[in-house]
């Protein structure tokens, strides 16, 4: 039985406690939040577990295997370190740090005392993108030539980070996950229009052997959009979350150049090779149930998570190096993932 | 009775010598092409035409007022350049030339000779664009926050260009029109993937007021996607080309920032201040029809087109900084209008 | 404060019992089911609610003023009744009765005993069709041509009533609500596929004044669809239940008839009268909570709800007849309102 | 080479003049029409046709093998039969006939004189409706449950025909090719709003097997709808004609009952047996094409067509027993195909 202790009662900590609570071999033992209101929120939904407004009481809870922390992410460090330091396993709220040092930080100190330190990349656990993978990996779309995804609505505004650390992270995960992609180079533009954040952006992520990776992030589209292209040699995958049955649909579809007699002035003709659409079926459990349950497998077997530390500090660099190139209308950020320590 | 000769009858000429033989007052008197066979074509749906492989017969006759040049972007700046010489008045297929040093020296021409020269920007003359023109003129939205739009699809590949100029620069003339946009810093990415030109690409353009443009084309998707968003402080547009009827919807929607009491260290919330959406009708009239109407009304009565060279000129102008910015990665591209000629 | 006791926590009961703990001046004192399971979800979820299998226990608990009945429809009249004659209010789940005759029992009963008799026709709480009501009653369509529904998805399979008992009911209630529809006549059609019940169902209803209405019903398809077209000689409504944020769209389209004179040995042409589309802003509130708050307000004021018996009773006359029809392959049943009792 | 004349040109035949004359070994000799307005158009796209106002004349030339009539339904039988008289083989628009008594002369004099008579079930020849056919034929849906259409929109009213006879005789073709269903009994309602037409119909068409099939047709919807259901045992059909390209669908969901043990006394619950989903490739040959030359085939080597006499004669039957019960608000009328001549 491993025992757990959740720091923040917000936004998404209610959601990790109730999916913890259900969890096999779990036990929720404790959570944390600054605001009173809060905790009774989480006392009348969960009787049985002690709330408290001092964190500190969790890292000292000897009944307490594994810290989750869910807090915004300009405290994602100190509270993970501080948890780690107390000999305690891990899970952090996506995006793992607000900087690469500070995630290289929680990786070693993990390292050093052989913690599972685990980021929470939710999407990862999902039906759609275990099957994208699943699709990708088999090499059925042929080589890779583009990832594209829209990720809009009238959103939640941050305080603390803008609209790329917020939403960008998702796709970041997802290609991280689906295509194992470490982009030599980013550019990135965006405007802060309500306040100090940027609350509409686009990153471009440029990999070798001509993938080229963009993503399109939003707080302020009257209409919610989810939709990723992933395009192939071969075969092409639109993969819309909104969808509520077919999420993922792989297009038989490929591109093969051809002169035309008639034409040969004007253009070459791109032959569409357009065969069968299918929508693979997907399952359908709820992905923070199997993100909850994965995690407390690797605290109780000491493995090592799909979305281990590593994973959260690859997208964190990402995040980094977007910054400074938003920050220079889209100048072009390199990244040598050679010279990288991790 | 405005005589008209048009060059080049490939993949777009047709369209243009159809619509011009049914405008009033207008008369296609001659259609010149290197393809024989095209020439045939001409000839069997419009007896009445006489077709040339040469087309220094249209410049040379005296019967033809206006020439219209639908030939590979390549030749736009040497064909349009001779008709004007020859003393005819000029429409020009999109882009307006290769360079902004040609369409300089094509203005220049047309100015010294007091000749019509306009652009083919055919979405100006659609129903959908002059209403949002109107819409945004009339200040409803209110600060305008981004311009974001997408089209793409499984397209035919040009031969002497790029995806930004074959389909961005729809973009960028409908946003010249309805915005009166003139970025100041362009950044754009893209690759080629089939052949030497860039067939999938981001273009950011940065304006003054915190107004952000970005347009994604590709030759490379999978499904036929034709979708701007325009977003302001007060209502936001979706404007769908491929919807059959609602093409353009007015969402009332606004940001209102409040602090929300009991989440006040996670977030700010955003107020969704939804009201109603309306999708105006729109006039059905064929873009092409209105266009050509336009172009002859402007010769007869020696008027500046709504897509005169300038316009044109503009458009072409940010093409040029992209495929600078296009090459580096990224890297922003400042222009600076008050020193530009026109 | 109102005392509340609920009978039957299977699939319904739940979110009747979760809306009823919110409303002010209520109280869930009590909730029967015969199954221990699911009575013990309930004191989980309401620690402070008394759980028993004997419903008797609600009607001579003199804490309770008013009984909720969401059992299976076989049930209803026999619980309904006791419920009024323990001189408790009553709310019924949809539909009121099995039969026209157990019906007009409860009315009479409640009638006598001057007790509410609510029937819980959710969806006339919704903010869609509160709207549609007001746009209709204001005339804005024109004179009705038609009400069309369309309600289809792979769904759960009631064992005691057919899918028109189970699903046009809904359809039903909002005609009912929204064009206060007196079918004269109606015509029925289905088949039993999977057991005795019809899966699959057809309605029509002829009203006076050339209205005609039709539903249409399914538990066995592959796709979910909630449509409804109201049809007017002026404006017509497409109300798609499915759609996140715009359910309800108004047409401005008409029928205008003209000679068509070219064409007139063949067709009289229909002027299509498009205007604008619009898509008015709809009240958010969960359906069941202004339906909780509405029933209180009745109990405690003693009035008539917009869903009373009478409503109720209606539905079930029009899905008796609809049956007899069934039975007989669409054989047309005349409905004589006038010598209806009530 | 086969000769033939064309007797109409107004709304349809002008589609069918442009695909024959495009067609293979055939030529189309005349064309005739009461306006001299549409012949002088005739004229001008095929200058080459010889164009009268006299039907007769086509009937006496010997040059012209073939007739096709493309007029209003109720000359339909008038003027096959004088071109059957005259020698001539024959393509009907759909209906094929007012009556079934005129389709069953009409075959009986194209047997008599051993000439092609074929009638324009146009839908029969594109590739959404072969592929379709391909799929039920082959058993993977299962036992057919239903076949369910809705085939609406604002619409050309027709003079001398209600919404049945004008769209729902597609409906009724495609299920005859598809399901090669014979209904038992049919069931129809219906409403004129605008002329003494229905514009509005439902038909309820009672097969063997527990098959129903349900067609709604409209002229006055404020939307466009083109979808047809199909469900089997084991898959379903999802068939949208207004899809830009998957226009069919095909769900691998079936029902499986089962017992609830929760929930028994409530429901049966229907296991949803959700798998797959896929599009497969189609055909995009133009249908009227396709179909122009089968008939052409068909006369050159006297074949019987796909959709012969009999198919036309079994859709008029089902339409005529559709008009009786249309006039008798639903009441049934059973059909006996024994009994019938055909």
């Amino acid at each position: 039985m491993i025992g757990i202790g959740v720091i923040g009662y917000g936004y998404w900590g209610p959601n990790l406690v109730r999916n913890l609570a259900e969890t096999p071999d779990a036990k929720v033992i404790a959570v944390s939040d600054l605001s009173q209101e809060r905790l009774a929120q989480a006392e009348s939904r969960h009787p049985t577990i002690c709330a408290t407004t001092d964190c500190r009481d969790l890292f000292t809870n000897p009944a307490i295997d594994a810290i989750v922390v869910a807090t915004p992410v300009s405290t994602h460090y100190e509270l993970a370190m501080q948890a780690l330091q107390s000999g305690k396993h891990v899970l952090v709220e996506k995006p793992l740090t607000s900087t690469l040092d500070q995630g290289l930080r929680l990786l070693d100190e993990a390292r050093r005392r052989n913690l599972v330190l685990m980021v929470d990349h939710t999407f990862i656990y999902t039906g759609a993108v275990r099957k994208i993978r699943e699709i990708v990996q088999s090499g059925a779309l042929g080589p890779i030539y583009y990832y594209d995804s829209v990720r809009i609505n009238l959103g939640l505004f941050q305080r603390d980070i803008n609209v790329l650390w917020d939403l960008a992270v998702h796709d970041l995960a997802i290609m991280d996950y689906v295509l194992d992609a470490r982009p030599h180079a980013v550019s990135a533009t965006g405007i802060a229009h309500i306040n100090e954040n940027e609350d509409v952006a686009y990153l471009t992520c440029l990999m070798e052997d001509r993938t080229i990776a963009h993503i399109h992030v939003s707080w302020l589209a009257p209409v919610k959009v989810r939709r990723t292209l992933i395009g192939g040699g071969q075969q092409m995958i639109v993969y819309d979350d909104l969808e509520p049955s077919e999420k993922v649909k792989v297009y038989d579809r490929g591109v093969t150049v051809s002169e035309s007699e008639s034409d040969n002035v004007y253009q070459m003709l791109v032959g569409y090779r357009t065969g069968d659409m299918w929508a693979p079926k997907l399952s359908t459990t709820e992905a923070l149930q199997n993100e909850a349950r994965h995690f407390v497998q690797c605290v109780a077997q000491n493995q090592q998570p799909d979305t281990d530390g590593d994973a959260g500090l690859r997208v964190v660099r990402i995040l980094e190096a977007a910054d400074l190139s938003l920050k220079q209308k889209g100048l072009p950020i390199e990244l040598n993932w050679e010279r990288m320590p991790v």
